[in-house]
């Protein structure tokens, strides 16, 4: 039977309704190059307002425009002026090289660039917009645009390319419902809970993701949003925090490393409720002492696939925290094998975790559609536990197969971890003639504290968690780990390097 | 550009998932007419998939099916196996007239009706399934349903009808689509905020509005949810939130102005962290007694037509707790004047309140479809101050015309209802020769206390808030007001009683 339900479409529109109608004197704090800019949410909207007719003015309303920016609020303000005109907003990875920047803007036809000044990106064939006092003017000077045309929720909104640690980055678009939705799930009391007496900092990158949704969710419900602009280094998190009293942080385990190394250093409080964190399993280490110093810990699990924030651990226990939780509301997950059987969820069955949701991606950018698809694959391994909490064990092209056995580097790296005298760990496989990939382990030590690869070993025997042919083959020790671009442990460049020095060393 | 994201159905079976997968051990409790009925929701689950397997077998899966229920967990089992098997569920008010269910059941074509034991309703016609323990035993003998079919998000779920105060009742029918949104919007921080961790006892019948939709939000979440089951009285209500921990109760004012009643008299405690109430406007003395007893109340608006709660008002200043405050995501609002142009939100221009969203109905069953609506017409005048919070003064049909003014009847009763020696007031305008109409009020006074016309007329005065010509020209002291089904002053009835009254008087 038809219901008698009106349509509706689930929209930036609609988001931004409630922004100008329902909150118009809350708060948008932003740190620039030119200083913290500090505005009303009634300010921001007349000045999407206006940007949207210099989108028009310029011939690219309704087209895909690259964004390369920091957290401000200029790229925000594009968040919203594109796909309010039925605009796609690529935001580019700032940490791309020119040449990867060159191609995911080819990839996606991007009609323009908008892009902070810092950025070296120079593109000769594409209008650029670069934010500085000139553009300021640009946009100030604009006659509001009056009425936006109600985009079709299906429709994409911001696209984001993948960060590409294996072959090229790839993109997903993702849509206005699946931003409208994704960010009221987030804003559920089981999943973030934020509420309109927040005051949310989102430091994942507004670049990647779309800093997980988060300025969206937070102007959904009229929470103060503080955008920690370019580079912002532990001192520029934490001043921020204390000046405009942050209640949420959001970033990726190694900046809360560091902020929570800086306030001891200085001997500073963290004044927040919640720390939400993802991209990376946090060290439990890192959970104590936010712990500590009075902050809970949200553990997040996501990927660009699954538009970030898509599992949460919100557990009160600490043994658990290392768990990525539980599926949000319109997420759906279970355990497959090579073969495409679903494996139960016993806690201790190892599978591929695979998706569906009103917020995952069915396919990349350019990608022949699969109608067909059910489940979308994500590349990592994974048990569930009976109660639906996922743990993490993986990624499928990062676990060791040794004498036909496979070995967790993740877990190996955690173990590292957990060792005192250990700041980092990345634990990768090489090749072995007689075991096919035997693990070898990189580590870096604490400031100040010595250690020897076999005072590790022999750590790693006492926690009685591991058969002895899973102990790593050698320990290196070394200055830093690399990362990628959006700061994950980069093991496709270790294992290069290894390999290579592995080689030049026989 | 098209977005990459896959498509996936908002449905109910998307939170029957939830219910099964993650939420094994949470609880239901079910007061029934055999006592209490407690169990897990994988119990619950087993039970729906199994009375899935009854409605194919007696060849209504998929159709349109009548219930005549209470709050029991029977009913809520229909809320799902209904639905999942790509059918609607169209709940009956208990407390029709015989041939108001004849004319629902025929209006929307039910093919079977389930109904309570201590229901009268007897159909000679459609196949009638009665909870009692044979029907217990036919669920529990069938094997379960293995899959359910992807129902399209639009398709309907759940209907129901006004409950007519004006002409004969008309139909609603909710989709998938608006239940499953409307559940994830209240669970928002800044709405309900329900958790995991609470436990919900809807007492809003569940035969009206999905129970406002708290039992699929509840399940949705994992929330323990409590039932009340047929005719719960104060004591009932107050003996149930003891014993099972109760955290958020949900009902009409009139509920809860029992609730506290009865608690003061018997000297108890009343263990509730939230009241959530609507369908009237609370008076402020009730949030008062709650408040006092440790209980926080949140303000709701909405109506049938809007799935119930639309706006919510949670603030900590009793002074603004008679509006009905913001509108929840997904759901829009502006002020009318007769004409259709859009009143300011000044706290002062008063017009329609008219509606658009995610959950708002743009016609009645059976009605033509008009493509063309923006905006649900609710029939609710009303103020919405510069923040977005809605002031509903009146119904268009309850104001009175007063010598080509309008007065608020609401206005005037609430006024009254806050003399302390008064218990329940109604104020509804009578024909009048010289204004057109003038308004009478009816009074009911506290038990015990004895109060006059004059007193009253003396007290209106002193709150230096009305005209002189506002002022009711009589004051009638009754035993009891008329309610409708849903609990609310029946002032059309009312009305008709005071005209005849009048008029025989003449």
């Amino acid at each position: 039977m038809d219901s008698t339900i009106m349509d509706y479409n689930l929209n930036i529109k609609s988001i931004f309704w409630r922004i100008e109608k329902l909150y118009k004197d809350r708060e948008i704090i932003s740190r620039t190059h030119e200083g913290i800019v500090r505005y009303k949410y009634s300010d921001f909207a007349l000045r999407v307002r206006k940007l949207a007719s210099l989108l028009k003015a310029n011939g690219i309303a309704g087209e895909t425009v690259a964004s390369i920016a920091w957290n401000t609020h200029r790229h925000l303000e594009l968040y919203f002026a594109v796909p309010l005109l039925g605009g796609v907003l690529h935001t580019v990875n700032v940490r791309f090289h020119e040449s990867e920047m060159d191609y995911v803007i080819k990839a996606i036809g991007d009609r323009a660039v908008f892009m902070d000044k810092d950025i070296a990106y120079r593109n000769s064939t594409l209008p650029t917009f670069i934010f500085d006092e000139t553009y300021d003017e640009n946009v100030n000077s604009q006659e509001p645009t009056k009425d936006f045309t109600d985009v079709d929720e299906k429709e994409g909104a911001i696209a984001c390319f993948t960060s590409g640690t294996t072959g090229k980055p790839k993109g997903v678009v993702y849509s206005h419902r699946s931003i409208f939705i994704h960010s009221l799930s987030l804003l559920t009391a089981d999943v973030l809970g934020i509420s309109s007496s927040d005051t949310v900092m989102p430091i994942v990158p507004m670049f990647h993701i779309s800093a997980w949704d988060l300025p969206f969710a937070s102007l959904m419900t009229g929470a103060k949003l503080v955008l920690p602009g370019p580079r912002p280094k532990a001192e520029d998190i934490v001043k921020l925090i204390k000046e405009f009293k942050v209640t949420v942080g959001v970033g990726a385990p190694t900046i809360w490393i560091d902020v929570v190394n800086y306030v001891e250093r200085e001997n500073l409080d963290l004044p927040l409720n919640v720390v939400v964190t993802g991209g990376a399993e946090p060290p439990l280490g890192l959970i104590k002492k936010l712990k500590e110093l009075g902050v809970k810990t949200y553990h997040a699990w996501g990927m660009t696939e699954t538009e970030a924030i898509a599992t949460v651990n919100k557990s009160d226990n600490i043994e658990r925290m290392s768990e990525q939780g539980y599926p949000i509301p319109a997420f759906e997950i279970t355990l497959m094998d090579p073969e495409g059987n679903e494996l139960p969820w016993d806690g201790k069955s190892t599978g591929e975790l695979v998706a569906r949701g009103a917020f995952v991606t069915k396919m990349y950018l350019n990608d022949k559609p699969d109608t067909q698809i059910r489940w979308f694959r994500t590349g990592d391994v994974a048990r569930i536990n009976p109660d639906g909490s996922v743990k993490v064990v993986d990624r499928l092209k990062d676990l060791i197969k040794s004498g036909g056995e496979w070995i967790s580097s993740v877990d190996l790296e955690n173990a590292i971890m957990s060792y005192e005298k250990v700041l980092e760990a990345v634990v990768v496989g090489v090749k072995d003639e007689k075991w096919g990939e035997r693990p070898i382990a990189l580590v870096v030590k604490k400031p100040g504290r010595e250690v020897s690869e076999h005072e590790i070993i022999e750590y790693l025997k006492s926690l009685n968690k591991f058969p002895k042919w899973w102990l790593p083959d050698k320990i290196i020790f070394v200055d830093s780990i690399p990362k990628t671009s959006t700061g994950k442990l980069d093991k496709k460049l270790v294992r290069d390097q290894l390999r290579s020095m592995l080689e030049s060393n026989k």
